[in-house]
Order: C-alpha cells, then structure tokens, then sequence
C-alpha cells in the first residue's frame, strides 16, 4: 500500500524538513521535504474538510512527477466514493452573464439542500495564462457560502493539463460529498468542447441584446448544447430575449436534422429564458438540467456519456506520454536538431521531417 | 523518383480500371484505380492550371495513405517553388462581416495587380462537420474573377486534419504563383490559434454594435493578432466604431504590458477601423497588414516566425502518427478492451489505465 510521499511545500534550499507524519515509514535518507499523510488527506476529503479539500486538489494540480504519482494513488481511494454529483458544463458568449447566473443559480440550489461546486476551465491567454477577473469577485455571494466550494481554472497552461486537472478535480470534490458539480468555461479556443467531454449536461448561456441572434452562434458550440438559455431576459429586453429564443429553437431544428440522433435519443434541447439579474425563471432552466439528466437515465445516454468521456480522457492521457516519451527518447534526441534545421531552411516539409524522426525512433517504428 | 501511384477515382467496384496515363511505369496486377501522373500534376501546378491546382489539393486534403504517400511526393517538389507569398490569416467574432471584407479586399488587391486565394479553416460542427454557408456564395465577385482561387475548408473533421491539409495547400497555392494568401477562420473551438500559427499576419475584425466592445474580446484571440480592425464603421455606426477602436487600442495597451516581448519587438497591433460594406478605409487596413510584415523582415521576425510553424507542425505530424501507431499495436491492441472496460465500470482512474496500457506496449516503455 502506497502511503507517503516527499510531496509539495519542498522548501527551495533543499534544506532537511521534518513534517512531523509518525514514522511508520523509513524516512528517505536524502534531505526530504515535507511528506504528505495520504491516509489524512482521504479521511479529510471524505469528511468534506475544506482545507483538506483544497490540499487534495492542488495535489492533482500539480504537474511534478512525484506529485503526480501521489495524487494517481489519492484518486484511486476516491474513485469509490465519486460520481454521484450531477456535472453540469456552462459556457456563454462573452458579456452573456455566466458569472451572475452561475452566482445566482449556486444561491437557488443551496437553497433547495443541495452543495454546490464551481470548477472553472479557463486557458483562456495562449501567451501570459491566467483571467482578467478574479474567480471570487465575481461570484459574490457562492464565494462565501459555507455550502458551495469554489475553485479557480488551473493555470497550467496548455488545454490538456488544464483539462486532466478539472476533471480528476471532480472525482475529488463528488467524494467531499458535493451533489452539484458546475464546471463554467470562458469559451476561449476548444474548452467549450474540452468541457461537454467531461459533463452530464451542457448548458449555454445566450444574449439576445444585439438582435442578430443567429449570427452570435457558434454552430459548435450549439451542437454540444443540452439545455440553452436566453439570459438577460429582464427590463426592456424580455421580448428580444423571447424573440431570440425563438430564433433559436428553429435554427437548433434545422442542426437536429442534419445530426441526427446524438447519443441521447429522444432528447431535444430545450431553449428557454431567463434572468439572472432579477432571479427570474433560474428555476425553469434548472428544471430543465435534472430533466436532461432524467432522461438520460431512462435511455442509458447518461451512463454511456460518462463511459464515453473517461475512455477518451484515457486516450488523451496517452497522447500526452508518447509524445514527452517520444522527445525524451535517445535517438530522437541525437537527431533532432538536424532535423530541425531542415525543416527550418525549407529542405524538407515538415511532414516528410516528421516521417523521418518517427523511422528513427524505436517508438516510431513499432506499429 | 517516385513518380504514380495509384490514387483517386478508385472505382468502389474494385472493376479495373485505365487511366490512360503512358505506361512507362508497370501497371499493378490487382485491379488498379486511376493512376495519377505527378509529373504532370507538378507541372500544371507549376502553370498556375486551375484543374491541376485542385487535384493538387484534392490530393492533399486526402486522408488514404496512398494518397499521402503522393501528396508528400509532390509537395516536396513543390516547396523549392513555395513560400513567397504574404500569409494572412482572417477572424472575427460571429457577424463581423468577414465574408464581405474577405470579398472587398480581394477585388482591392486584384485591382492593385495581385494573385489572391483564399482557404477556409473551419471545423465548426464536431458532430456533423461543414459550414452553414457554401464559401462561393459568400463571395460573390471573389468567387468569380480569374485572378483569385477560393478553396472552401476540407472537411476533415478533427482540426488536426483540417490544419495539415491547409498548411500543405498553402504550398500548392503559392507554387502557383499566388502571392496573397487569406486564410479565413471561423473561430469555432481552438481554429483561430490553429491559423495564426499558419500565417505571417494575423488580422482580427471586430465589431462595435453592441456597444460592449471590450466583453466581446476573446483574450486568447486578442493576443494573437498583429492587426485589428473594428469593421462595419459605416453609416450611423462610424462614431461607435472609432470609440470601439479607442478602448480597444487601450485594452491592448494592458494587455502588451502583461504580455511583453512576443517575438516581433517593436510591432504594437494597430487598431483601425474600415467598411467593408462602403469599401472605406480597407487600403489603411491593407497597408497595416504589410507594415507588419515589413517590419518582421526588418528583425528578422519574419523568418523566425516561419520556421517556428514549420518545426510545430512537424511536431504535429509526430504526435498523431505515435497516437495511431499505438493504437495498431498488437500489445495495446490485445489489452485494450479490458483497460477499457475497467475505466468503464470504475475500476480504474483514465489516467491510471493510461499507464497501464503504456506499461504493456514497447512504445509505452522506451523513455
């Protein structure tokens, strides 16, 4: 049994460190940082412990290969105790209010018994990482509540690496006993899709402020939609949002008929509208999101989507550790470089360059 | 030399099949589709043929291995031919109006004796593939006039796919002769950092109407431009456009002082605007356009951009060759749907059957 590792708060200098865990384990010889008690940090999460929670899911954050082994060996004691939260995904054109809504609708679910998580997937900057707003200013009130759990997008960088740590941050936050996990993207580049793969149910937030409904839509984005609504149906927009919501409704019949059945057979999205500024009809759109899930129960979509999702995060796993492999691999390395230049001083296409370094490497010849 | 093979136009019948094309080369004994002569190929590309530019592509775009074998053949023939063209890439948010200045200012470059083609990247619809719209539709002299060649998006499906075969028609398109390429995204999923990592100028088309202008800026895609343009400043809406331009130049401010250095130093984006409607102000724009590319050639960003795309291309090529030889391989092939069924029922963490599976096959072990 895997039980400790020299993990996170390893001081810079390398100086010894005592954690003062017990000794049941031999304590490395080499000076050790601070280990991590994973038998306490199971029992903390599974006893909803904020700061164990907190702990728990930086672990998985973390990219350093020794963290990652702990966390590997953290997630496989929760797994039991996982995937009884409804994942419900998020996204919205941008100025759609997702924040407000998400801020609103967390309040209206804590208010009906239920715990609330909030995830974030936000790579939003290709170049500097990281969000213009705080995660916590703008939630207002879910941030302070003692029944919801707020945690920023991991800012790692790369979709990937962002993505693994949302989705092993879930399994996490289900065992701490959370019964509604949302997970909000910004909508910047693939995350949209990146997290209708690892939801129950898609939600996309719409606004019908400029009048050209049609035009906003991302045909993408629309196809991942299980439930869509209009927001901002509030004042003097309410019959513009009724307006685009119908719109809407016909343009999505239009796609229905194009895709066809889409492993939820018999469920077909919904369009509503909804205030989040006035809390108006937050309820209906929510109603909406349990029927989805409902239904999928019935019909087996929503068994099947989860199988689906964690095959392909399996798969992109994978991907992931061939590639480091496959750069880290001794014949790629000797040949690299010259490779490189080739393809640099346009000699080679960079498909024939790539042809060459895979006939080079052990890893590259094995089909 | 590598000089047929035996592509395209397999009759689904597997009936044999002449394709009248000499006979210098043995004809294979299994009944043989249509062979095709890269000889010939290369030299209508070469002759700016307009048949033989889109067989070229056609060739290209082809997934078969066959046909890739072909393809690389003849892009490496072409390539001594390639690369002098000014590679634009064209995003917008929804309702920009890019099909319109796309439309504009290629008659604008025509008229001032250029060679203008236009690709499309668009993996819009993850589920069902294609674009709402056809692209000749779109636009309408463009599509017509001798002087420019439009290419709707391959329907490859995965972006993957799609960018291999743009990037590799870019090659075609500029042995032709063309020396204006525009390559249109229409910003669904990660298309748009997919594109400005094509292309020598990334230009971004903006919109002023909703009167929300820095809510609809995606923080990604700003980064990525080298020049932006607030369209549609035409009419009642010239005022808010300039105002548009005003705040979005100051929100670029923030953004550079975070960002610092990204390897043009010394090129701040412009911010300008323009009606492609009123045909007003697309030269200013034009002229931005080839100061950036002006000033990349002045500090050598140019050329260092370039090579940076070639050499992560070729790293693309790499990645999906590994993930499918992987997946072919008789050790991954015989445990897979074991490790499969265990993520399935939730027995195992993805991440953990991931390394399972890399652990069994030789791929997987050699570092």
């Amino acid at each position: 049994m895997w039980n400790r590792a020299r993990v996170w708060d390893a001081p810079e200098t390398g100086a010894p460190h005592s954690g003062g865990y017990g000794d049941t384990v031999p304590r490395p010889t080499t000076p050790s940082p601070r280990p991590i008690d994973l038998d306490a940090l199971t029992d903390g999460v599974l006893a909803a412990d904020r700061t164990a929670l907190g702990r728990a899911i930086t672990l998985v954050e973390s990219t350093r290969a020794d963290h990652q082994e702990a966390a590997q060996e953290l997630l496989s004691r929760l797994l039991p105790h996982a995937g009884h939260s409804h994942r419900v995904g998020i996204t919205g054109v941008p100025g759609a209010g997702k924040s407000t809504f998400i801020d609103a609708l967390g309040m209206h679910l804590i208010g009906h018994g239920h715990r609330v998580a909030v995830l974030a997937v936000d790579p939003s900057s290709t170049r500097t990482g990281g969000s213009i707003l705080g995660d916590k200013t703008r939630m207002a009130r879910l941030s302070v509540d003692d029944h919801s759990f707020i945690r920023p997008s991991p800012s790692a960088g790369v979709l990937g690496g962002v993505a693994r740590a949302t989705r092993e941050s879930i399994v996490v936050i289900e065992a701490a006993g959370f019964d509604i996990v949302l997970v909000e993207t910004v909508g910047v580049g693939q995350s949209e899709t990146t997290v209708a793969n690892m939801v129950d149910t898609f939600l996309l937030l719409m606004l019908a402020r400029t009048g050209d409904s049609l035009q906003g839509i991302k045909k993408g984005v629309l196809e991942l939609a299980d439930v869509i609504a209009v927001n901002k149906a509030d004042g003097p927009h309410v019959t513009d949002a009724k307006a685009a919501a119908r719109e809407l409704a016909a343009a999505l019949h239009l796609v229905a008929l194009e895709s066809g059945p889409d492993g939820n057979p018999g469920w077909s999205p919904p369009v509503l509208t909804c205030s989040a500024l006035e809390e108006t009809d937050l309820d209906t759109v929510w109603a909406q999101v349990t029927a989805h899930r409902e239904h999928g129960r019935r019909t087996g979509a929503f068994g099947a989507r989860r199988r689906r999702q964690d095959v392909a995060w399996m798969w992109a796993t994978i991907d992931e550790q061939l590639l480091s492999r496959f750069r880290a691999s001794p014949a790629v390395r000797e040949r690299v470089e010259a490779v490189e230049a080739a393809v640099c001083e346009g000699r080679q296409t960079p498909t024939a360059a790539a042809l060459e370094l895979l006939d080079a490497s052990v890893l590259g010849r094995h089909a």
